[in-house]
């Protein structure tokens, strides 16, 4: 009977089927009760908007798709299928730049964007809270005496932390990409659920994970906008974001709004302020083991920058070093172990012996260039770990996964 | 010489002085770098916004104000003198309700608005960083039975609680308004600061405080609205939100957006979850002492509803209870002792043995309501203490100076 029913339902409909509005899930980052935007399972999604006097309105997801008003002055639109994972994206109404007021909103390119999740296909679940312990991520305020301001960076302490109370543990530091800010792995990234169910299922150590904020300057040090790549202290080392390509072009991008929107940093600052006021702050105020080999740095895009400039510079300091779509290399240019990367690969042997791990994350669609500098960096004998994460690009969900893979082989 | 240069400068400009551009102050919530909207010196405050296609902006921040487009494109407003303290604030882009993309973002209606704080007088600064000891606010997940569901809440633990490995502390229950949700009292209340500069100056006791999201609805249960009163137990007990006046109106409201933006609770049942899920789980999770005198319930507008609710119908369990701009009193009707509130006040000899501090605060722009409230139970011979916030409307700044206030009653 039920098999009947189906069959006729199926039959009357035809292809209808596929575009059924009851088939568009919700976004799972939309505001409480908020029906859309949704999202097919062909990865398509749908967009609605009220705005009844608007003559154009459009939503900016990778590129531009056009919404088309309804006599209710409801505006929609179904864009083409969209790649796996999270993404910024924003509306334009009548040419200003705007958050969809249906979404939760997430800090990138330096304003509140919406976001959107595309599942990936599958019942993954490595990111998402299961019934096993779970660790806190805290808010930590501390003052910097380099920047002489007061900041905020997040803290992640492992799910027995608060009952192994003398346990010391070892510490990453993890930073966010370009326009992005301290909130961005906890939020867009759930480094919590990540490193508790990785700790659970006893794949990764049981560590400290501290989550900075990249845009540091000194009082009276002119505002070095993402322009200033004469900050780039390393040959080779161009800035790895904002990307040309990728759905991470779906950042409504600096300027785009009436604000400034532009990021202030110095890759140098950084390091001091990390070396003078936030490790400093960290080991004074958690469990934390000492040393360099207890020591891990990676971030994303330009994070993964400022971790291979901070971290092939202190060698002294850090053992483990990731770079997530981002690093000194991989856009380009000739590879030269006496030069790249401020030489820091010119004594292989060296650098392997103090380098437990060097790790190179991309998405697939990111392109070719990390692979090709993981290569050449093989060739010229320095040991490191290449991953690669089939079909996402520029976004949350290739760094979700590089941590998932990066986290495991740290403290070993 | 100096001061013949300034009343040259005065005469030349006359009363164009108080206008100048150079004296608005960039709102301390926008993205980084923005400079609007900024706020003068005399509360009024300038938006500016890019619409070069609009045919009508106006931002809506307690009533609206229309913009004007000037030349370039870019609209702009200067308001009246607007109420000190933290205001919620939307756009209308040709008739859509969107956040201004040049602040952070603040979770209030049930969706993600805009913020703009006008600064109080003086150098106020209980709730700002201090060079203090500071304690931590962390994400705290956890599963509930009643809603079958996993839910976030966020737990303020105080400077020592790290350090002081042994000690255990009492605990506040403390929630947030109509609309809000968990976020609301770390991120719009610092409710971090200003427990840490309370402690820090011996004026509040170290304790733990726990703020959980009102919204909770069993499997199956009917979503209610804010509609639905009548869920309130009580007699007198009408819903503390959405308010009629004062600057929360500043909300853009529920419904004026594309989703749903509604709020799904019910009292009783965030009674239950409270009791068989949220409190056992803070117990078992931190150094928590027992019993009712070291457990305290206050909120903010229907958080005070709740906190009514919820603790004067279980006094075994809490001993100190807080309505800041809501309770289940204060909105009129005639005051009975033995039928308002449930009947909670009857005895009076009964309550004010048990309850050590029954806290009413209310800003002064609010109305009369809260004092008569606190005038009838005084003349019933129910100890109570009433706050007034001056000057302060229902809103933020009302809520941060009623914390101020009850927190160092607590645990005495």
């Amino acid at each position: 009977m039920t098999r009947s029913v189906f069959v006729l339902a199926a039959l009357s409909c035809g292809l209808c089927f596929g575009q059924a509005a009851d088939e568009c899930k919700p976004n799972v980052l939309n505001v409480p009760e908020a029906k859309y935007p949704c999202v097919y399972s062909d990865n398509r999604a749908m967009f609605r908007v009220i705005a009844p006097d608007a003559q154009k309105v459009a939503v900016r997801i990778g590129r531009g798709f056009d919404m088309a008003k309804g006599p209710d002055g409801i505006w929609t639109v179904t864009t083409t299928p969209l790649v796996v994972g999270f993404h910024y994206y924003s509306l334009q109404v009548d040419g200003a730049t705007v958050a969809d007021p249906s979404t939760m909103t997430f800090f990138g390119s330096g304003w509140q964007n919406s976001g959107i999740e595309i599942p990936e296909p599958g019942d993954v679940d490595y990111y998402r809270a299961r019934d096993v312990p779970h660790g806190h991520v805290a808010q930590q305020h501390y003052y910097s005496r380099i920047t002489a301001k007061w900041r905020r960076c997040f803290v992640y302490t492992p799910p027995d932390y608060g009952t192994n109370a003398k346990a010391k543990y070892p510490v990453l530091y993890l930073l966010h990409g370009w326009g992005e800010d301290e909130t961005g792995w906890y939020t867009q990234g759930h480094v919590d659920f990540i490193m508790d169910n990785l700790i659970a299922a006893r794949k990764a150590k049981p560590m400290i994970i501290v989550m900075d904020n990249l845009n540091a300057v000194k009082p009276g040090e002119s505002a070095a906008l993402f322009a200033g790549r004469g900050l780039v202290p390393a040959p080779g080392a161009a800035p790895a974001a904002p990307p040309a390509g990728g759905t991470r072009g779906a950042q409504a991008g600096r300027g785009a709004g009436p604000g400034g929107r532009g990021m202030t940093f110095n890759l140098s600052t950084f390091t001091d302020m990390m070396f003078a006021d936030l490790i400093p702050m960290v080991e004074r105020t958690y469990r934390v083991l000492p040393g360099r080999e207890n020591r891990a740095m990676a971030g994303l895009s330009m994070g993964g920058m400022q971790t291979f400039t901070t971290g092939l510079n202190n060698l002294d300091r850090f053992a483990y070093l990731g770079g997530f779509s981002g690093s000194c290399g991989g856009r380009g240019g000739t590879f030269d172990s006496k030069t790249t990367c401020g030489g820091a690969f010119a004594d292989p042997a060296a650098f392997n012996k103090k380098v437990k791990v060097l790790f190179l994350g991309i998405g697939s669609v990111e392109g070719p260039g990390t692979k090709a500098f993981s290569d050449a960096l093989t060739q010229a004998g320095i040991h490191n770990v290449y991953f690669e994460s089939p079909g996402t690009a520029h976004e949350w969900l290739t760094w979700r996964r590089c941590l998932y893979d990066f986290a495991p082989r740290l403290f070993r």
